[in-house]
């Protein structure tokens, strides 16, 4: 922040990165840390004291979506932990000690996703990556189209990091529950933002992340449906029924099926209420020239937008943001220390000059009008200073862009 | 806790499975949940505004350990974690895609490195599980008789956590680095209860827990040293330097490090103090006829006390000394679900009777001598309780435990 300049607020729209810790999650936490300590896993009362709020806290997540008494919910130290073991287990049971030899994914998938992957290709595994369509979505019969009988595993994201885009998980749901293949999804974004419903929704394993919806940092989850088969990725002390070793991890259970909780009652209504300022947001936005959104509104996760801006470098303008006291991103927050392209942009065919201009902002239920107000007027003035100074923005072609993008665009 | 009766204090002696979490330390996490809350990955200053906090952490626990500038510490979700990604990544990158096959172990690790051993040799790894002397522990001449040239790691964990038995580490590391063989030692009884000197003693790969010296549960570390090679467990965006992904824990690990900066701060003094009450803990409960416990004082931790009452069943114990607002354990907290005789106690040669007697106090530098005072008294009226019930007692050959023990007995 320059230091002659004192901004009135600061506003964080990187909500798809992480989000802020609910105060009422911070403070139903609190008991656990001093006073209810004992490990859960002892006999005496110093132990068994906190197992009433985990099972409380149980409770909540299977009430958020809506899960079967027969399926399992364990919880982990976060997605990433959850879509290693999914990929890595399903590779332990079915390849390396099963006749499978094949896992279907998409090019758009998390790195927790994509990384794990390509060290499974290292171990002879056949990974497809699927491609996606003009709005970064893979269609359900392209999933099907890719399944073998040697396909052990199908992992394909619920909505998009970048995006929010949504994919079509109940069709691809069927298509691998008719083919017999396990179907994983990493529904990070999806869980807490908009209804899941694992009893409408055939998915095997579903990757939950707390911080993504108002919950600490540091603890996921990983929905089994039918507590099916699945090696542990931590062997150990067997808790979580023997699914997931380690001390229970108490004052952030506690706090996940708070922050779920709060999350999903209601949701339709606080969706409403984001995608309002959102969509408020945007077609402000889409008010400057030579600038495109991917996706349509209607299949988005209600609180994101991913916008490029002709002639203006997402980095360059990120840095214009922050001075401004606004939190924005390029992409994914785990890639966002490289000064990479956006890859769904790439992906989707945008060419390389225009992918660099991707500019992430994502709500929650927490931004304010106000908010929304203070960021279009520095936002507008940000790209008519950095126009100013583009040295591609003068010769770009107006149209192409847009075309080439099948986005709106104005 | 009897209803017609009010006790004036409760006692936690189980401080080996897990420990209250430091006011101080609960403290300054706080800011970290929802004030500094960006994703320490974003460019913005959400995100790197936490930047300056992570780096102390990390220096205090470098400090801590006296770690070098060359050695790596990542932190993890806890030391289960750590234990299953030195185990299962040195059989990838040794085993699987290297020309070694064998791993030595003792008998009495902790689950998470006992269970991933039998995982591993279900892959084909040859295991050894090295016996225990009469004082638990394994002798270095016993480490070095089993290593041969297809070892790929030796992994001996620093203390016992049913004992308090201190390890032969810096001998162990000795052999395992003339021999040229990796060595991992578990350390989470160790690290914050005694001095550890990285820099003196020669260990590639030290798991830790912050829960074990008053930090919260769900966060652990590794150490590496040299930054040597380690393929990694969880794959993702690359966070920790490409050693862990996933979304840091901003609080937690602001909290570790706050935490072992004040278990290691004067370190000395504090296990002084804690010895002294310890002591006359031990002292008052031997005077009991029929008790024995493990290890010299010398060579344990000074919080530690595994002792057998002949004639007492274990759960019967805990269940009355639960009663009376103390809590203590059989062993192990991971294990304590099952009632089943205690491992380290048959691994040295007891009796299975006596191996079912065993009770675990562990204090901390919280504990008082108020409640020290107060444990004895209750202790000591237990096992009068219980003796007078037992039908075991009145039968025993009173000399026998104490001598195949070969532990302090009066």
């Amino acid at each position: 922040m320059p230091l002659n300049k004192r901004y009135k607020m600061q506003v964080y729209l990187d909500n798809n990165a992480t989000t802020m810790c609910d105060p009422q999650v911070v403070e139903v936490m609190q008991p656990f840390f001093s006073e209810l300590y004992g490990n859960p896993s002892s006999l005496h009362k110093f132990g068994t004291s906190s197992h009433p709020a985990i099972r409380n806290a149980i409770n909540q997540v299977y009430n958020a979506l809506n899960a079967s008494d027969n399926d399992d919910i364990v919880f982990t130290s976060c997605a990433t932990e959850s879509n290693n073991w999914v990929l890595k287990s399903v590779w332990l049971d079915h390849i390396v000690n099963g006749d499978k030899n094949h896992i279907v994914t998409s090019e758009v998938e998390h790195p927790s996703v994509l990384t794990t992957c390509k060290f499974l290709e290292e171990q002879g595994v056949k990974v497809t990556y699927l491609p996606v369509n003009e709005e970064g979505v893979v269609s359900a019969n392209t999933v099907r189209s890719f399944i073998t009988d040697k396909t052990a595993l199908v992992s394909i994201m619920w909505a998009s990091n970048e995006t929010g885009m949504l994919f079509p998980i109940k069709e691809i749901g069927e298509i691998c529950k008719q083919k017999g293949v396990l179907f994983h999804s990493d529904g990070v974004q999806a869980v807490g933002k908009i209804p899941v419903d694992l009893q409408d929704i055939h998915v095997d394993f579903v990757s939950m992340s707390a911080h993504k919806f108002h919950g600490p940092k540091g603890i996921g989850a990983l929905y089994i449906r039918n507590s099916q088969k699945l090696s542990p990725l931590l062997h150990g002390g067997e808790q979580m029924g023997h699914r997931r070793s380690g001390t229970l991890n108490v004052p952030y259970i506690v706090g996940m099926g708070k922050a779920i909780e709060i999350a999903t009652t209601n949701i339709r209504e606080k969706m409403a209420s984001i995608r309002a300022k959102r969509d408020r947001l945007e077609d402000a936005l889409l008010e400057l020239s030579e600038t495109f959104v991917i996706g349509s509104r209607e299949r988005r996760t209600p609180n994101t937008i991913l916008i490029s801006i002709r002639g203006v470098e997402g980095e360059g303008m990120l840095w214009d943001l922050n001075n401004g006291q606004i939190g924005a991103s390029t992409g994914s927050a785990c890639a966002s220390e490289d000064l990479e392209a956006n890859t769904v942009m790439l992906a989707i065919g945008a060419d390389s000059e225009l992918a660099h201009t991707g500019i992430r902002l994502s709500l929650s239920r927490f931004t304010t009008d106000a908010e929304i107000d203070y960021t279009i007027a520095h936002f507008k003035s940000a790209v008519a200073r950095l126009r100013a100074i583009s040295s591609s923005f003068a010769i770009v072609q107006p149209t192409k862009g847009g075309e080439a993008l099948a986005c709106e665009m104005h």
